[in-house]
């Protein structure tokens, strides 16, 4: 009789099914885990700049982050204040949260779905 | 009133919640879609080296992906057989057909749980 995959891999007592989650519009992502993570750093700090240095992220990088989800959106979720690349700063708008609290929400739903997965896995 | 996900988003026909899934053991991935394919590769020409091509992944590359999946096994899913690079070939278990059908349901019952949230994302 065939192993059960429990049995296959009988090995760990750690494993555990994983995985990523994001939002894509024809095959682009744009949205998910690194994004959400730069906007929290963009509202906590007011700035592109700072929230990049916070990531280890080039500001480069992350302003193309910020233009790929302000071009998804019907308006921008990300406002830039003028006073050149250090002054001025960001603030997010009231869209760019309703974002993050979707994604936690989404994120919420897919954790319970590996939760499920990963109780199949070490018992079936 | 706060606008809904669907409407700051409203630009994206192609809109689509997508993810990848995989197996860990203590934090170490092993067990996704590469490795998956690497097998399926493996059965197919009989060869690491052969699937390794096809992947246009390094012989190394492929081998500790082959290396890592035996290691979380009771026994190992790829049997090398001897020979040299070139030569021996190499087999799948039976163990590691069923790992890949495993994957295989598990990715089915993922495609679901995107599908739904595709929908959800649509429509609220």
């Amino acid at each position: 009789m065939a192993k059960s995959v429990k049995h296959i891999l009988s090995k760990g007592s750690g494993l555990k099914v994983n995985g990523s989650l994001w939002i894509e519009n024809k095959g682009e992502r744009f949205f998910g885990p690194g994004p959400v993570e730069l906007l929290e750093f963009i509202a906590e700090t007011g700035s592109i700049s700072k929230a990049a240095k916070k990531m280890k992220m080039s500001y480069k990088k992350a302003w193309e982050m910020v233009n790929k989800i302000n071009a998804q959106a019907t308006t921008p979720v990300v406002i830039v204040q003028s006073g050149g690349e250090k002054g001025g700063g960001s603030i997010l708008t009231e869209e760019a949260r309703q974002l993050i609290e979707y994604y936690r929400v989404l994120r919420e739903r897919f954790t319970a779905f590996l939760n499920t997965e990963t109780g199949r896995l070490k018992t079936s």
